[in-house]
């Protein structure tokens, strides 16, 4: 009766109160409330939305669902970020090793890859022997040990956003504010982070693709981050073509370690520095971008960052060695190259598309239990603004299978605009939101 | 996937084509389409609505995820009335043999109690014997015997209803206009009628209490019979109080028969002979209110709508002989008085209390699987309008079981509201509307 209440109010556009909220949390996590009752309040909520108030109860009933980790024995600075997700982002397997080498606690709570976005946890697994399950107890000993842990959203934490996340995304409420919002923090909050730094994607291979709702969501993630006494900033960077050059799981770590080692292609370098700099200065262990950006360079310089890589392999069962060897990754049995068919500049690349012709290629998953095949992807060759000639190579495919590469050559292709008249490169980081506002971000 | 998108269309209000309305009522009818997701898509209809094209073309796909019954070969006009339910609205139960008896096939298929109202299923079923789950053929066969039949819902009609009906009621998704007309009209147009007469309720015991959003279903339900060719007309009556006076089933059976004699309450005869004035004038028997009124009139003082009840009752299964022995009806073992507190004039009612207390004393259903207690009810002795003294009765509560009745006396205490300033009786029709319009109803 009191569900059927629930529905009816926020149907009615009226003010869910804390009880209210907590009421369908714990229910809905428990099974005591059935997922037709939970999708019509869902989609209510779509609708007619949520205010601050109640997103902040929503957020705080789904965090206090399961464990919350206390950090407070690790002396440090703990600061963790956050991506909405994009294709090629690899950033979060450089910054956890990079910011954690400057003497930064990095507690990295990640997920799985999302219809055509990766995931940092499909990557790293395909790190021989590497384990994203580690129990919160290890998690804590690793983070104590050596100041970074990246695994999964174990049962324990907010496993009312597990539920809720599963029903979202088959009844069409996933791109609302205030239930974003809830789902990121809930996790955040639980895995004992001090401090955050949000990158917010934006463009055609992003979630958000309305510059003022992707603004909307970070300024939301800031305020709410501020209400449970966090630091916060959030970035709105560029999605409107993968991320550096690789797409997929193995081929993805390997262009990180690469990164790790200084020799990562200069977008992707241009997010991780604009997102890193930020967890230093929020762990105050920088006062300027310039001196956070000059602190990660010399620690990628020195090998600390690496070798902080090579640490976390280790301590979570992988083998390090993988790091100079990348044959001991899992690798393609095919290397097929896409040539373009004419000569030009690129105008656009349908990022969306590439990623789902990722997926279909077996680098995520089309149902809930496929199998990922870690070894296949894409390197992508040819960015916005380049210049390409006819039969020159626009992208080289990794897949086991001849078939579907042959697919995903011809998406590929289609994915591509390329025009006559010169292009410009896309600016990668486009704003910076704080507390006090917005800025463009020029440095 | 298609679903998916079908849920995606209508949250972002964009209209629904037949063919979308069609998978997903045929979908989920065959279990094919889960009930989260038809449930989100209800929340989203509900709050983004449904114009006329797509509330047809929902009316169309559920009244075809059925049997159609064929009526053509009976050669008389088929016209049946439709109620969107009260308390102590027992008008079915009368009108059906009534304008029967006058010449008019009455094809009836009616429903049970639904929250806080009385089902005529439920009332029909006290008189022993009496069988209301007839097959289709029974159905037809017995309105060309003798013209009229009520049966409830069979899997045959309009399944689709009756499992989106069941999901509305749970998920806060009753009271939308195009979902309700298209519950009503699938039905009714499955039955195999040429007219329909309408009866919208409009108060506090009623599913609308607003006079605009009364108007708003009556005319809906009229534009849509006709774009089915279905003459049609609408009353809106008042439901601020109980009709006549009794609530419950074998009594209500009871003050159907006294009216087939002749001998009802004043208010219950003026809504029966507003809407059985009008199916005999949709049916052509009549041309005008006055004309068939005065044909009613002379049903009942010659007897012939009595033994018409008599008729059906008799090729129902039911024992005949209730009509004229009441005794052979189930009565409850305790009769309780109900008396005044204070001297003065009935203002209003709770009327929805009153039914729900009816519904907690057994006489409907508190569960899906409750079983109805057929004798307990009430008798509403004093209506708004009416002088009580202290210690007047107000009410008599049939019962089986004491403490229930304590209850039910302390509801029925509350729910009448008595002043010393003289009050109003309430105006029972208030409107009828038809294709050209609404126009006060002053017969």
């Amino acid at each position: 009766m009191q569900m059927y209440e629930i529905i009816n109010k926020k149907r009615d556009k009226k003010k869910l109160s804390p009880e209210d909220i907590e009421y369908f949390v714990s229910g809905y996590t428990k099974g005591k409330i059935p997922d037709y009752q939970m999708s019509a309040l869902l989609m209510a909520i779509f609708l007619n939305g949520m205010d601050t108030e109640e997103t902040y109860n929503l957020t705080s009933s789904m965090m206090r669902s399961g464990e919350i980790v206390d950090l407070s024995s690790v002396p440090v600075a703990k600061v963790d970020k956050h991506s909405t997700g994009g294709v090629g982002d690899k950033t979060s397997l450089i910054l956890a090793p990079l910011v954690a080498s400057c003497g930064i606690t990095v507690p990295m709570i990640s997920g799985r890859g999302l219809g055509h976005t990766g995931g940092t946890l499909d990557k790293l697994e395909s790190i021989p022997g590497f384990k994203t399950n580690l129990s919160l107890r290890k998690f804590k000993k690793n983070l104590s040990d050596i100041g970074v842990c990246m695994i999964g959203q174990t049962n324990e934490i907010a496993p009312a956003d597990k539920k809720i996340y599963a029903l979202r995304d088959v009844t069409g409420t996933v791109n609302s504010i205030p239930l974003m919002v809830a789902s990121i923090m809930s996790k955040k909050l639980a895995e004992g982070a001090d401090a955050l730094v949000f990158d917010v994607k934006l463009g055609n291979g992003a979630f958000m693709q309305k510059e003022d709702e992707a603004i909307l969501l970070a300024k939301n993630l800031i305020q709410m981050a501020k209400r449970f006494d966090k630091k916060a900033v959030a970035f709105i960077t560029d999605m409107n073509e993968p991320l550096g050059e690789a797409v997929g799981n193995s081929i993805e770590v390997i262009e990180a370690i690469q990164a790790l080692k200084g020799k990562a292609p200069e977008d992707l370098m241009e997010v991780t520095f604009a997102l890193g700099s930020y967890m230093l200065i929020l762990g105050r262990k920088a006062k300027s971008f310039e001196e956070a950006k000059e602190k990660l360079e010399k620690a990628i310089k020195s090998g600390k960052a690496l070798d902080k890589f090579k640490q976390m392999i280790k301590k979570q069962g992988g083998d390090p060695k993988v790091v100079d060897d990348y044959r001991l990754l899992p690798w393609a049995k095919h290397k097929i190259t896409v040539e373009s068919y004419q000569t030009g500049y690129v105008k656009s690349i349908d990022t969306l598309k590439i990623g789902l012709s990722a997926v279909k290629l077996g680098a995520g998953r089309e149902k809930l239990n496929s199998k990922i095949d870690p070894g296949v992807g894409f390197l992508i060759k040819k960015k916005v603004g380049d210049r390409v000639n006819k039969g020159e190579n626009l992208a080289v495919i990794f897949s086991n299978d001849l078939k579907k590469a042959d697919l995903a050559k011809q998406e590929i292709k289609e994915a591509y605009h390329i025009t006559k008249r010169k292009t410009n490169k896309l600016k990668k980081v486009l704003y910076l939101i704080d507390e006090k506002g917005i800025k463009e971000w020029d440095n």
